[in-house]
Order: C-alpha cells, then structure tokens, then sequence
C-alpha cells in the first residue's frame, strides 16, 4: 500500500505545481475518474479540493464511508451528499478556485456559484489534469499492460474454444468474451463489444446484434476491459471460413496501414504523420473513401482520451504516451475490416501491448 | 416499424408543445440519451434540433452514416463530426435555442457561443424533456417490464444453477450473473453488479471483488440490464448457510420496511411520504441510523431518473410513473441486507415488475 500512497501523493504534487504556475489557489476536482486518478477514491460519488499548498481534501456520502476509509487513509473525507459543494464551501476567502469547464454542467456550475463562499472566485479550468494523465508513470503503464495482456487472454481463450465459428450469434460471442475478461478481472468493459459479422462489419460501431455468423463472414471484434481504473482496447478481424477476393484484399490493406502506423509511432513523430501513414497505405490501394475515422486515441483512465491521431490536431508524441493505431476500410452493404493495437511509446519501437497475431486468422 | 415511427414523432411533439410554452424556437438535444429518446438513433455521437413547429434535424459523425438511414428513416442526417455546432448552425436568424443545461459542460457551451449563428440566442433549459419522460407511455412500460422480467429470470438461473453458494468469489457470481443477463438480450449491465458478501454486505456500493463467500454470509446482489434503451434494477439479499440472529433480524425488518413502501407508493402519495413509510418501519426497530441512503428512484432510460422518494424533495406519485422503493440496512464491518424492486405506479396496486421471492432465500 505504500507504493500506492505514493502514486496519489505524486499526482497531487504535479497538480499543485500547476495551479500555483496558473495562479490558482484550488482545484474543485467533481470529474470522478479524476477523483479516482488523485486520491484512489473508487465510489460513484465523490470530490476533492487540491491546494497550490499541497493540501488536500476529500468527499463522499454515506454510501461510501467505510470504503473511502479504505481506499484513501491519507486523507480525513467530509461525509455529505452534495460533494461538490462541501468541497467548495472549504476554500478560503480571497481564493481563486478552478473548476473542471470540460465535466461541470452550465446547470451544476450555477449551483456552485450559488454556494460559493464570500470572496472566493469562481475559474474555468480546462486540460490541466489531462495533461498531468497524458504521459503515463510506470504504475499506470503496468496496470494498462496488465489490462492489455488479460484482454488478449480473452480473446485467445474465446478462439481456442471455438466460440467464434458460423452458426453462432454475434451476441453470443460477445456474451463468451465478456465473460472470458470479467472472469479474468475485468471489473466492467470498456465499452459496448463489438462483434461485426458479414454486412456488419461494415458499419465501424455496430455492436453486437442477432445475426448469425455463417460462413464466408469477415467478423470484427472491437473490445475492451476496465480493470483497477484502467481501460484496453484492441480490435482482430476474422475469417469464417473462406472470404472472398474483395474481403481479402481490404484485410491485406487495412494490416499494411497498421503496420504502417505503429512503426510512425515514435516520440518526436507528429501525429497528424501517424495519421497520415495509416491512411496513405489506404489512399494509395484506392480505399481512402472507405476509412471513415481516425487513426487513433490514447488509452487510459478514459479508453478515448488525448492523444488523437487524426487527420486534423496538432502535438507530437511523447515517451510515455499511449496510442491505439486501428484503421479500417467499410465497404456499405458489403464488408469491413479494422485492425487495432494499443500501444505504448517508448524511446525504442513501440511497445505493443496488445500482442497477437495480425496475420488473417481463418476460423 | 410504423409503430416506432409514431412513438418517436408523438416524443417530438410533446417536446414541441413544452417549447412554444416556453417561448423557445428549438431545443438543441445534445444528450445522448436523448436523442435516442426522441428519434431512435442509438449511436455514441448524435444531436438534434427539434422546434416548436414540429421539425426536427438530426446528425452524427461518419462512422454511423449507414446505422442512422436504418434507425431514423424519417429524417435526412446531416454527417458531421461537431454534431452539436452543425445543429446549431441549422437555427434561423432571431430564433432562441435551448440548451440542455444539466447536460452540456461550460468548456462546450463556450464552443456553441462561438459558433453560434447571428441572431441566434442560446437560452439554458432544464428538466424540460425530463418532465416527458416521467410518465412512460405504453411503450416504454413494455420495454421496461421486458428487461425487469429477463433480469429476474437470470437471477432465478444463476439461483437454480447453484452458482450462489460458499466457496465461489463475489466477481464469479457477478460474472455467472452478467452473462445470463447478456445471453437473454442485455446489451450492458445498467450499472456496476454488486455481489457483496459478509462483512462486504455493509457497504451499500460495494461491487463485486475476490472474497470467497462463505458459510453464515448474508449476500446481496444488486444488478440490472441495459436492453433496447432502458434499464431494469433489483436487489435481493441472500442467506448463504445458517446466519446468525443479527443477521435474520436486519432481514426481517427491511422486508417489513420494502413492503411498506410498495404499500405507499400510490398515485397522489407524496414522495416524501412513500420514503417515510419504509423509514419508520426500520426507525421503529432501532436501526434508522443504518439505513444511509433514500428509499427508491424512477427507472427509464437511465437506471437513476426522476422520481426520487428521499427524505427531502417535492412531488407526488402519479400512473405511468416508475419507482424502486429499496430500504437497506447496514452495520458496519458486520453485515447487511437490502431488498429492491422496480413498481409501475398504477392506479390500482403498483405493479411490480421484479416479482421475486422475498422471503428469506437460504442456499
């Protein structure tokens, strides 16, 4: 537990570091995964007040009193329903209080101003604990590793069965899979699972529907786990059995562009290249029409946050960073492919955390 | 499908009144939620403008282009990536555009100011569509009666199965319980599953970890499932065993307190009072400083939506309203029982839609 004390305590002090460089005297932290990020805290209801000084204060409700006890013992929580205003009403007069302007409601920020201590301002503060979260210390790349390796787990669990085979629903296999990671410690998935199959497969977020899988399908499965905080993601593309001319040749380009991708992704790279090596693979085979979306996000607390490899948006990648890599060519009515990896930049080639084979699988 | 089409435009034209009541030209939908509510789209990025003369425009990004022509055959899609700015920019000059305040973040009601069209004024509007969905049409009692049904169904399953017993983890139950509600429809858990055991019991948002339960736990699961657009939540607590007589009273007084309040919840019946109803009963027994939370919520589209039967709060129970009425009582590092349906205020009887045993399960 000392280990993790520390983490909290780290994250707190580059936090405080900030405010004092942007003249703030605290940060009214209400967004939860940030609650969690700086305090451990993991319940649905709770705020935090982090001070320039390097002080910090904590609340939840009665749900929750024995568990904050356990998760933060370095901090004395306020027990009270209204968290955000319990934590507002602790800042002192004449202090300049940051808000989090990306999760605070026009509805809710008029409540706090209503609660707001005499003297105390009110500011809008966007991107400052993001950026805290943007390059990843090692006990976060440990726990998304882990993430990473036990959805991999999963997924080879599910393919050693048989579960992914014709005749099968696509409901079905994302039921297997769930259950494979849930089993293995997912507390939650990341997100919806998707299992495309066949005509599905071209629609990017299809998610998992009463088709049954039959022969001569490509399937596409998108999917992830939420562990101890900590997101994965990772997306395979299937044969059943034999595919067709057309499904074979996207799955060829769609596998170029990835590779393509990963090895753009080194610190210094911009990512709008990142990008554009992915989708340069894609353009030049004459699929540029069909890859609809972009080339990929970090992974983190959030399983979509900053970095975005796009072909919009500025910055560079940095040691530390993640990054998914998962282009995709959709042919309408027909067919779809996508092929992703989480990666994690390191100052070598990247590291793939989500390892697995990328060669067509026919099942 | 001509049914969905009616029930999505007859949503839209009750929004429609509550406008022109309000003065508003059109209401900018930018929660998700929402938007499905209002026109069936079920995607992850969508936004609509809907006006007081009864059009409504809709838009999402390109990875749904094909999904929205299936789901919204009524209206033609605009494909943007800012969904919101592009609904905006569909506003007419001099018109006033409500926001949903309780939904939309400072940082992007910022962004809409920026983008907003000449002569066009942003006004924050809250509970407007909330007020609508309070009362469920006979639709969405359907869906909702479907989910609560599949979810007692994977309860009786996992119970007939043996899957709760001593010897098993919390997170395997969880896992047991989750998969049959996926395999019977659930698109998503509605929430976290709670399967706390023993001293666990005590804690009311507890979730489901890696203690092996044991003989003389009390266990209670909390648990619904996301299908078709609502949500199902029910909790029961079990006797694993022989429990002890601290254990078999709490029990019995929170059975006594959830009748109560399934008794109280009437059309008319003030909120308060249906919270007051199940709160004497546990007060009476001594144990009124262990029951920490409110006595029930609505059920929809959200698992927690308005009504709320708290201690303090307004209103009054009408028909076609939902409400769980689910008193708890919890001893600290001892134990816990709390017990959970979802009723469908009727102006007969409520109509309990989780119809389970409640009288003492002992496995």
């Amino acid at each position: 537990m000392a280990l993790a004390d520390t983490r909290f305590e780290d994250r707190r002090r580059k936090l405080s570091t900030k405010l004092a460089e942007r003249r703030i005297d605290d940060m009214l932290v209400t967004h939860l995964t940030h609650v969690r990020y700086l305090s451990g805290f993991s319940g649905s209801n709770g705020a935090m007040l982090v001070s320039k000084d390097r002080t910090a204060a904590i609340a939840t409700d009665g749900r929750y009193t024995t568990q904050i006890g356990e998760e933060v013992p370095d901090i004395e929580a306020t027990i009270e329903r209204n968290v955000g205003v319990a934590m507002l009403s602790k800042a002192a007069e004449g202090h300049r209080v940051g808000f989090e302007a990306d999760y605070v409601s026009v509805a809710q920020l008029e409540r706090l101003r209503e609660a707001c201590p005499e003297g105390v301002t009110l500011v809008p503060v966007s991107g400052v604990i993001e950026d805290i979260r943007l390059t990843k210390d090692n006990l976060e790349l440990k726990r998304l590793t882990e993430a990473a390796e036990l959805t991999v787990e999963a997924l080879d669990g599910l393919l050693q069965a048989g579960q992914l085979r014709a005749g099968r629903t696509e409901r079905e296999v994302a039921a297997d899979l769930e259950y494979r990671m849930r089993v293995l410690g997912a507390e939650r998935v990341s997100f919806d699972t998707i299992v495309a199959s066949g005509p599905n497969s071209a629609k990017p977020h299809h998610s998992a529907g009463d088709r049954v899988i039959a022969d001569g399908d490509l399937v596409t499965i998108d999917f992830g786990m939420h562990r101890l905080g900590f997101n994965s993601d990772m997306t395979r593309t299937f044969s059943i059995g034999q595919i067709g001319e057309l499904e074979r040749e996207i799955y060829e380009v769609t596998l170029a562009a990835q590779l393509a991708g990963v090895k753009a992704a080194v610190p210094g790279a911009k990512l709008v290249d990142v990008d554009k090596a992915c989708r340069d693979v894609i353009a030049e085979a004459g699929y540029g029409e069909y890859f609809v979306h972009s080339t990929g996000h970090g992974v983190g607390l959030d399983v979509h946050e900053a970095p975005s490899a796009a072909k919009t948006g500025t910055g560079v990648l940095e040691e530390g960073m993640t990054l998914t890599i998962e282009p995709g060519i959709y042919i309408p009515g027909k067919a779809g492919v996508r092929i992703e990896d989480t990666l994690i930049i390191t100052s070598a080639a990247p590291k793939v955390i989500t390892e697995y084979t990328k060669e067509l699988t026919v099942l």
